[in-house]
């Protein structure tokens, strides 16, 4: 009798048709549409401490986001759940990043460019928690490089409030902003307003009034997060065009993401903001986040295996 | 001893990592930034009658993406074009759509956000040959839709001239399309000229004078096949802006596409063009296409087994 070892899972899994498996092994078919065209819908959920933070907000939205590209992936809210909580449980991951994806599929007519005809599907992984700016730059203050050669996809062209793989435009201000020796990047529109960046979205703060753009961004859920944090602590919140020299008028800056929460900006291209450190406010928010990732109103335990 | 049977590929193969394998076999993945950044760019090569056409062309093109894009797959010119020779070989297929794709690949610095780091890589897949519109579509002129609640992507936020993914806005138009009964859908730039469709240029006559856009399409191996033969034939060609309102006043109008050829339209939006009919000139371009297929001095014999 042989007793397979289980595979380990500590790097990453995978939920796929019904398994769960390591994260090494999941892919999407070359043909899928999901890979061909960019056309997947995802959102991405933190764990922390063992628990997801505001889960039914992230699958309110993918949900959203499914039905704005006519997907029917065959799973309710329920069992998308239950999926989630069965890969990170077996996973053993207490501090995650937990992405959930539809992918339009194979169109199973050869040759058929008919959209409605694709068997859409719904996968998702998990890995150790990312930082989408890492700790010990969001200590310091990012610095923050805007795209030259390159504007946001406008959201006549591709809805970005539909959480989606179109980085192109991301990608090419990431090369930028390296070879610059910045640490990210964020794009203007064709209007000269400051959009979002590749994971965040950005906020200004002038004096108590706090400034995050409502059009052609993500309305990321710690974007939601924030503003909610910051009307906690007395702020005033506008969401509104931001054109790129208000922005550089601002007292602080700082970023919002599912990957690492509130952080700080301390440089846009050669503007310095809050004199090079991390400002007050930022950094009051930033420690907020972590609390309310603990808080029980927002958080979906997750059993473990014993 | 066992004889393993080799796998049936007539369906279609693909070639990754070194060996060709069934194409349903072949994923990507999922957390490799050709999938989640749509980070790739492609190009797609005909094989009809047993050879490629114009493969040095494709292959030209496809280096030049790589390089826009700043990949470097650890393959050269001619390991590219071994790799698709021995997998279609393998295949058996005579008449195919051959892909193929740099992908940049997985990060392996968990969390890092520097596109500079991945592990680019090159793949290829075959299937049996792919007209983007039906041969009996072709044949009785295809219907086409503007796309209304959705313009072209900008080439400032994505090249189109790198052959990629970013299929959004086509897949949005296509929704429009076949729910308003069209065959396929074109776009507009955000300035109202007419730019290309999901896998094809346009192509608008007036007179002998042959008119195709210039900005914001894929220079296509099609379009500039297209435009030597029109050249051939005595035409005058011009490539730069098309206007939606010319366009409507076009003689004829037609795609062209790597799938298929040149391909007459009969209808766009409720424009009915040529009275109904493929147009004459579109369908001496259409047979043309189809000779020059053939001919040795644009095409690449593929030595199959035995």
């Amino acid at each position: 009798m042989t007793i397979k070892t289980p595979p380990d899972l500590s790097n990453g899994a995978a939920w796929m048709g019904g398994r769960v498996i390591p994260i090494a092994d999941a892919g999407v078919p070359v043909t899928d549409w999901g890979l061909t065209h960019a056309d997947i819908a995802y959102d991405v959920v933190p764990v922390w401490h063992g628990g997801f933070f505001r889960l039914e907000d992230y699958l309110t939205r993918f949900i959203a986001s499914l039905t704005a590209l006519r997907m029917d992936v065959g799973m309710d809210r329920d069992a998308m759940r239950a999926a989630l909580a069965e890969m990170v449980a077996a996973s053993g991951l207490r501090q995650a990043y937990v992405a959930m994806v539809a992918a339009r599929g194979r169109n199973p007519i050869p040759g058929d460019r008919d959209p409605r005809n694709c068997d859409n599907h719904f996968y998702a992984w998990v890995v150790p928690y990312v930082h989408v700016v890492p700790e010990e730059i969001a200590a310091r203050g990012t610095h923050v490089w805007i795209g030259k050669s390159v504007r946001r996809i406008p959201q006549d062209s591709v809805n970005p409030r539909v959480k989606n793989y179109h980085w192109g435009d991301f990608t090419s201000a990431l090369f930028e902003a390296k070879d610059a020796g910045y640490d990210t990047a964020m794009l203007l529109d064709h209007a000269g307003n400051v959009t979002e960046g590749p994971g965040f979205n950005v906020f200004a703060l002038f004096g108590d009034r706090l400034v995050t753009a409502d059009h052609g961004v993500l309305h990321g859920i710690t974007r939601q997060t924030t503003l909610e944090m910051a009307d906690s602590l007395g702020l005033k919140t506008e969401t509104c065009a931001l054109p790129l020299e208000e922005l550089m008028q601002a007292d602080e800056v700082f970023l919002s993401s599912s990957g690492g929460g509130v952080v700080p900006v301390t440089r846009v291209d050669d503007r310095v903001f809050s004199n090079g450190a991390p400002g007050p406010v930022a950094q009051r928010l930033r420690a907020t986040y972590f609390d309310w990732m603990q808080q029980d109103r927002l958080r979906t335990p997750i059993t473990y295996p014993a």
